[in-house]
C-alpha cells in the first residue's frame, strides 16, 4: 500500500512535469557568470608580485609569475627596488608582435644604466619541471603547439607529461625578459609584452615572467617603430618610463586595487564553456571550441570590503 | 676484379667523404627563402579587387576576396565608387579585438549618409560551398576550430569536408562587414579589421571580405575607444576617412604597387616549414608546429619591371 502510494505520487509528479515543463535554463553568458559570481570566485593581486609601470599616460599593472620564473621575478623586483628602470623607455614596438622597454643606451657601456645589487643576466627559465601540485585547469579543446594547455592561477600554461615540463604561453599581454642570441643572456633588464596574435614560436625561447592585467592599451596603442624589428629610430620617439615600482613599495592608498577571476573554480569552468559556445543573441554560429589565448581572464576593481 | 675495384673506389669515395664532408645544407630561414624567390613566386594585386582606405596618416591597402564574399565585395566596390565612405570615420577601436569604420550618424536616419546605387544590407556570406577547384594550400598541424585550414590565394581559409563548406578565418588584419543582431543585417557599409589575437569565435558569424596587406599600423595604433565595445565617446576622437577608393579607379601612377608572396608554390611550402621550425640563430627551441594565423604572408613593393 505504501509502495503503491509512493509510485502514484511519483507518477503524478512525472505527469505534472510533462504537462508544465520547467523553463529550460538558458545557457549562461560571460556577463551572467560575472554578475552571479561570489566573492570567493575572485582573488586579490599580491602586492609582492605586482609591478607598476608608470607612464605619463597612466599605470600598467603586471602580475608576476614566481612559480614559473622565480629567479627572473626576484631579479626584476630587485631592479625595480633599486630604481633601475626609472627614466628608461619603451624603445621598440613591432606591429602584431611585441612592445619592449629597456635602457636605450644598453649597448653603450659608458652610458648604460648601472646595476647596484641586481643581476645583469640569469640562466634561462624557459620551462620548469611539471609539478602536479601546481594549480592547473586544463582546457578541453587541445592546442596546436603543446600536449596540454590550461591556466595556473591567471597564467596560460602548457604542459608536456612526456618531457615532464611545463611553461608559460605567449598570449596577448604576457610579459617576458628580452635576451640576446645566447640562451642565458636575459635577466629582466629589458622586458617586452605581447601586443598581437600569440607568437607561440617564442614559447620556450624566452623567459616569460608575468602578464599585464590592466593598462595594456597604454602599451599597445603606442606608435609602431619604423626601424628594423620595430625599434624607434629617433630618441624623441621613445616613450619614457616615469618609474617601475613593486606594488608592495607603493603606499597602500596609491595602489591599484584589483581582483582577478580565479581559474580553479566551477565559475571559471562555466566561463570557459560560455566562450566555447557564445550564447549572446548576436551569435549565429557556435565555435564549439576555444583556443587558450582566446579565453578572457576578467579583472575588476576590488570591492571596498576586499581592500 | 671489376667488382673489387668498384668496391675499392667506393671505399675511397667514402673515405674522402668522411674526411671532407660536404657542407650540410643549412635549413632555410624565411629571409633565405625570400632572397632566393623567383618572380613567379609573387603575384601583383588586382586593382579591381584592391581597396584603398585613405587616412590623414597614409593609405591602408586591402585585398578583397570575391571568391568568398562575392556580393559583399561587389557592394563595397559600389559603395566606394559612389564615394559613400568619404568623410565617414573610424568610430571604434577595442583593444586586442577590432577597429571599425562606419557612418557616425548611421543610427540617425535624418543625418545618415545616403546610399545611391549600392545596397544597405545583403544576405550573409559567412561561408560558401567547398569548391575543390579553388586553390587551397593546407597546413600540416591542424586547427582548434576547424577540420582543415590553409590558404586560398592570400587568405586564411577553413574547410569542413563533412558539411561541404569553406570560410575565411579571423586572423590579424582580416576585414569584415559589421552587422546588427540579425544574420542578414550586414552589407559592407560598416567594416572592421582584426587588430589583436585572432577572434576565431567570430568565424561564420560575420562576412569576411578582405585582408589588409599594407598600412595595418595606421589602424592598429589608433587610440583605444573608452566607451562600451571600444566606441569613441566623443566626436573629435573619431578618425576621419579622407576617401575610400578602388585601386582601379585611381590613376596608375598613384597606385601602391605591391606584390604578394604566392601560397600555391614550393617556395611557400618552404616558408611554412621555415616558420614551423625557426632556424635563425636566436632560436633555442623549435615549435615543430604552426597555427594558421602565425603564418606570415610576405608583401613587397613590386619591382619596376612588374608594374
Amino acid at each position: 500500500m505504501f509502495h503503491s502510494q509512493l509510485c502514484w505520487s511519483l507518477l503524478l509528479v512525472s505527469i505534472a512535469a510533462a504537462a508544465e515543463p520547467q523553463p529550460k535554463a538558458r545557457p549562461l553568458t560571460m556577463a551572467d557568470i560575472l554578475a552571479g559570481s561570489k566573492p570567493a570566485d575572485w582573488r586579490p593581486l599580491d602586492p609582492e608580485n605586482t609591478l607598476y609601470l608608470e607612464l605619463a599616460t597612466g599605470r600598467v599593472v603586471i602580475e608576476l609569475a614566481p612559480a614559473f620564473a622565480p629567479h627572473h621575478v626576484a631579479n626584476v623586483k630587485a631592479l625595480a627596488r633599486e630604481h633601475y628602470f626609472d627614466g628608461l623607455a619603451v624603445i621598440r614596438l613591432q606591429d602584431n608582435y611585441v612592445v619592449q622597454w629597456a635602457d636605450p643606451n644598453g649597448d653603450k657601456p659608458e652610458l648604460a644604466r648601472k646595476i647596484q645589487t641586481a643581476k645583469r643576466t640569469l640562466p634561462a627559465e624557459f620551462e620548469r619541471s611539471l609539478d602536479p601540485k601546481l594549480p592547473f585547469t586544463r582546457l578541453p579543446d587541445g592546442d596546436i603547439y603543446a600536449p596540454e594547455v590550461g591556466f595556473s592561477g591567471n597564467f596560460p600554461v602548457a604542459r608536456d607529461p612526456k618531457s615532464g615540463k611545463m611553461w608559460l604561453i605567449h598570449c596577448y599581454g604576457m610579459v617576458g625578459a628580452g635576451r640576446d642570441t645566447g640562451r642565458d643572456t636575459g635577466g629582466g633588464t629589458e622586458l617586452y609584452a605581447v601586443i598581437g596574435h600569440s607568437p607561440r614560436h617564442l614559447d620556450r625561447n624566452v623567459t616569460l615572467l608575468g602578464r599585464v592585467v590592466q593598462g595594456m592599451e597604454l602599451l599597445s596603442a603606442l606608435p609602431r617603430g619604423t626601424g628594423a624589428l620595430g625599434f624607434y629610430e629617433k630618441a624623441d620617439q621613445r616613450v619614457p618610463l616615469k618609474a617601475v615600482r613593486l606594488a608592495a613599495d607603493v603606499p597602500a592608498a596609491e595602489r591599484t586595487q584589483l581582483e582577478l577571476f580565479r581559474t580553479d573554480t566551477l565559475a571559471f569552468q562555466e566561463l570557459v564553456e560560455s566562450r566555447r559556445n557564445r550564447r549572446e543573441e548576436w551569435f549565429q554560429a557556435q565555435a564549439g571550441h576555444i583556443e587558450i589565448c582566446n579565453v578572457p581572464l576578467p579583472v575588476r576593481a576590488a570591492p571596498p570590503a576586499a581592500r
